[in-house]
């Protein structure tokens, strides 16, 4: 492959040549990449605006993840934040920060990835800024939603009945992180390695390429269901489902049976040896929603395809709780994934 | 002074810490820090969105840049871009990665010098995300602003016969960081040392505290002037001024002998056997605003403090250059601080 070092282009070449063929389509965007500030325009609806810093080493192994794949889930992550609060992501700028190993063929990997997400999420790049770093490669995404303020979801607006759903399925992302871990160690030792990822393709692409709940959010819009609380699961469900009764002052009841849990999810948690409920519980990564609706609408709710009943909200003095399959209660805990630790 | 590491507090509850007494102040922000996207109101105006990213050992030296001006600085050059469109900063969400070295305290100086320049701006901290680093300290700042569509200002709107016009003065900020690393430099090998910054603050503060020109652009709507093209020198005179020019399809002169300087910048390139012009023309940091006004506005411009005219524009196919004191025309390079060299 060509390998055309950054300082040939200079940082606004190099912006130049990454955003040169990307198009504004939201009518919203008035001015893109260019000026001091990208220009929105979001008269008589409410601007949503959320940010996600993705740190090499922390957040990203380049051992195994394409730059493609990486800018593809930098943007996706941002969009979902967006959706959870039951808005359309429209906007994103861009902060890169390069260390010398990359070169410009790179960063066009990585901005293919972006602006795959861009398209498919009707999404524009509208700036940014791009500077070189000591060490390895820094993301942060800043994206730029809208809804009207009648359809706006917080986290704090649970009610003590509420029924709590959660969209697909939980613990594959995390699953899938386990798999390329291990497959990274093993390759440590041979040098004609082939990474065994036969049949567990789900739970790569789950870490790998994720996708954020747009389809959930226009199928609830569709039926006029509004949520009265909900999060993205980016913690792990146990971590958001604790931020929404934090916020609504609120307990809760998960029940354990009614976890959503795929069968490659299950089966490598078994060769892991690791306890399934645990990874959908505290896996994260996995960018669903959930979310909480009064009890009145249990039916309408359930028909749904792709949501499920977890839980329900209870009064704040009750706690928040696990309850297990044989009917125990435990304390529901945030053993969610940590950048800080 | 004291020093808790920040694993004991975890990434949301250091969160809490140093947002726990942020107040909402503008009546735009309608929802802050908590929820998955902040939210904002900017009903029947334009939103201007901006980002940057600072990297250590790229962006700033922690051996001289105290946090809380980092903090500050941070804030403040986004603030700039803001007004650079003619427009008024409302919003930052602030995004960190942070390395072992960093303790809690750290953070809370960072956060002051953040909370600092909101105060004084009236911006309001409303979002952002943290996260461990393994190397040094990141800081993405996104701003969003607003403006009335008619009194937004371009980078592309300069016209032939243009005047061009700089706010303040040239080459202080970088004059301050070469006697940041000098002073560095000789402390290295002296245990005892104390810092000559005598007669030195100004250059000091240009570097360690800039500020953003909200003096300026309220200077200008108070005369109801609205310049044809505007942007803040962040990559010094030569570079900036090359944007408006290559964005507005112009050409350009500017008169060396026009661009302000002060007494203390003089006087210390004269020390460190620097071309001052040169200095000004590509030192870059100085957080000025330059803007072209139509040559009919000449004496209502001239009139107005603080404001210097140091040029006009010319046809695109007379190139942009420098006419030099002693009257020679030298095509203007862009030299200007390069952060991916």
């Amino acid at each position: 492959m060509q390998r055309t070092e950054i300082a040939t282009l200079g940082e606004f070449g190099l912006i130049e040549h990454l955003t040169k063929d990307i198009q504004l389509t939201q009518k919203t965007s008035v001015k893109g990449i260019g000026d001091d500030a990208a220009v929105i325009d979001n008269t008589n609806k409410k601007t949503l605006v959320t940010t996600d810093i993705l740190l090499e080493g922390i957040h990203f192994d380049l051992t195994y993840v394409p730059l493609k794949h990486l800018g593809y889930k930098a943007a996706v992550v941002n969009f979902s934040d967006i959706y959870a609060m039951n808005g359309t992501p429209q906007q994103i700028v861009v902060s890169l920060g390069i260390s010398k190993r990359f070169c410009v063929e790179d960063m066009e990997a990585l901005y293919d990835g972006l602006k795959l997400a861009c398209k498919i999420y009707d999404v524009d790049l509208v700036g940014g800024d791009t500077s070189s770093s000591l060490t390895g490669l820094t993301i942060n995404i800043t994206c730029i939603g809208y809804a009207d303020e009648n359809q706006l979801v917080y986290r704090n607006g649970a009610q003590n009945t509420d029924l709590i759903f959660v969209s697909g399925d939980l613990g594959a992302a995390y699953m899938g992180l386990q798999l390329l871990e291990r497959e990274k160690n093993v390759f440590d030792g041979q040098a004609d390695f082939q990474p065994d990822f036969a049949g567990k393709e789900y739970l790569l692409e789950r870490q790998l390429k994720p996708e954020a709940r747009k389809d959930i959010v226009k199928l609830l819009a569709e039926n006029h269901i509004k949520p009265t609380s909900m999060i993205d699961i980016s913690d792990g469900l146990s971590s958001d489902m604790l931020h929404i009764c934090k916020q609504s002052k609120v307990g809760c009841a998960i029940y354990e049976e009614r976890i959503p849990i795929d069968y490659q999810t299950a089966l490598m948690a078994e060769t892991f040896n690791m306890n399934v409920s645990t990874v959908a519980l505290n896996g994260g990564e996995d960018y669903e929603l959930l979310f909480t609706v009064p009890l009145s609408l249990h039916e309408q709710v359930s028909a749904l395809e792709g949501i499920h009943l977890v839980g329900h909200i209870t009064a704040e003095e009750n706690g928040c709780h696990l309850i297990t399959r044989d009917g125990q209660e435990m304390q529901l805990k945030a053993q969610g994934w940590n950048p800080l630790t």
